[in-house]
């Protein structure tokens, strides 16, 4: 295994405290619990707290996108695994200002069953939730199912558009609207060329032949939908976004914001090279691209790879997208 | 070769292409040469312009920094090779508004060959140019022939540094003095586990065992200083900082920022153990640390390994860091 790391049972409060030695003055841990990490950033009274929770090892996501005008809280556990229903409540009541907390955050059992817990640990103090899941992976599976999908990169989108639906003052119920809205028109798929190795598993999570590519594989190294031969650039970039406009039909005149994430060790050249085929293909349909998101946004420590997200705009979400937002991996300026 | 590229011979102008469709609306080709990327952000009038050139494959680096704030042009060439001296002209005809250029590169033959000759060039257009190397790997070379050493990601400083001293219509010998100052206070050095492989001649640059790190290490794969059994993040932050240490002293109550650089493949959470390690050990000696800087900013594309850059600050390099900058893939609000 090589990575550079201490002990591996050390992973994830070392790389915690990393962030906090960096970036304290901005995000801090919770009660010193170095597991929760909520927002020090000038917040308005009674704005509607945003909050998600999952597995460590997807930097930037989750914790990176704690801040201003995104998530205010975001709980995490070990590599790949969910942090207890205890840290999710004492994360819900720090970031409540008395009108609420979304929870929004990937489709993945462990994650529900502990927010769920933390929901009903909260409402005995009164303390209104609701809770938005993210589905938008659709190699996991069929439209007629999209409530069993997995949630991947598009949430980056998800915690943007709720975020400032929050910093505008929008109800509890109107920001769970907004991200519901920004769901159903955020899809995203990936490919992986080789896996990661989790620290204190030593092994690596799947294995691949030096000449395949697994198309539809999960930021967990979940299957996704076959393993193929190598693709060119071009082909993996048709292979995805023609799985995507299946599932979600654009039209000539539609604006859409595109994500081009990099799973942990694809060079930022091969995701350009990547996006151009997208791009080209898109205004080919006449579709234009607001605010192009390329580099790594949700990975999976060193995994090669990269996924695709294609998020359909109207009005509203592309004046929420561009709201200012700032973190210690975030910036919007708003230009 | 496992890249998600096309044919390897159009790699480098095919990630140009991506970048002028994503960002093309704030930096664009020069004349329709897609090795030539210059700044659209808006400019005052008589600023000096800042540009540099080099090899392609170390994305941010250069092109990334090409915006406001920062650097006004890249010429870039095929990967890890020197782009001409003619284009190198064209830029800087095009980067000049009467003040002068300050050419600001990385100390390799093939760009200082290409500079000299391009600033000849342009001389005969009674353009002004001053040039100012980088040379902060100290793993290169020794302290008494630092003149000699290569230039790494210590040179985003020196953009961030000399773009903020041009913003603020400085001339082009006092933005040169600048960019000076902070070099002779700027040291690198890095950390290789595995190599990348250059997509036109499709075989890694270096071999490495699995159990081993080569401590020292150019971003083209040039050879370190040894190469050692594999070492935990501590280890690999106290060696590199005993060296720059010992190359450059710090004392109680200095200042510094710190970068901590992942080539390509190595993750955030593992770049953040290793700040960790650092802030410590400079905590220890009652050095403080100004706006780190953490994640990916001079790649060797799919390498794995990071490099470590200490940057000590006086009163005016900390203003000309915090000053605004903003580009495709370097943001800072001046918060």
């Amino acid at each position: 295994m090589k990575k550079i790391i201490n002990k591996p049972e050390d992973f994830v409060n070392e790389m915690m405290e990393g962030i906090e030695l960096a970036y304290g003055d901005r995000v801090h841990f919770l009660d010193g619990d170095c597991r929760v990490l909520v927002s020090g950033y000038p917040v308005k009274d009674g704005k509607v707290g945003i909050v998600t929770a999952g597995g460590s090892g997807h930097l930037p996501v989750f914790l990176g996108y704690v801040g201003s005008g995104m998530l205010d809280g975001c709980a995490i556990g070990n590599v790949f695994a969910s942090p207890s229903s205890q840290k999710m409540a004492n994360m819900i009541k720090a970031c409540d200002r008395g009108s609420g907390v979304l929870c929004l955050y990937g489709n993945y059992g462990g994650d529900k069953m502990n927010f769920d817990m933390a929901c009903e640990m909260v409402d005995m103090d009164d303390i209104k939730t609701k809770t938005v899941l993210v589905c938008d992976d659709v190699a996991s599976s069929a439209k007629e199912t999209a409530a069993k999908r997995r949630g991947v990169a598009g949430m980056v989108y998800a915690f943007k558009v709720a975020g400032a639906a929050a910093d505008k003052m929008m109800s509890l119920d109107e920001v769970a609207s907004v991200a519901e809205k920004a769901l159903a028109n955020i899809r995203t798929m990936g490919v992986a060329l080789s896996p990661c190795i989790v620290p204190e598993v030593g092994k690596p999570t799947f294995s691949i032949n030096d000449d395949e590519i697994e198309v539809g594989m999960g930021i967990h190294g979940e299957p996704g939908i076959e393993v193929r031969k190598m693709m060119t650039a071009d082909e993996v970039a048709k292979v995805i976004l023609d799985k995507i406009l299946a599932d979600m039909p654009l039209a000539s005149g539609d604006k859409v914001s595109v994500m081009v994430n990099g799973l942990g060790a694809t060079p930022l050249e091969e995701q350009l090279i990547v996006y151009r085929s997208i791009a080209k293909m898109l205004a080919a349909k006449n579709v234009s691209v607001f605010m192009p998101h390329i580099g790594e946004f949700a990975t999976s420590m060193e995994m090669a790879g990269l996924s695709i997200t294609v998020f359909k705009l109207d009005s509203q979400l592309e004046e929420l997208l561009r709201a200012p937002a700032s973190t210690p991996f975030y910036t919007n300026e708003n230009k």
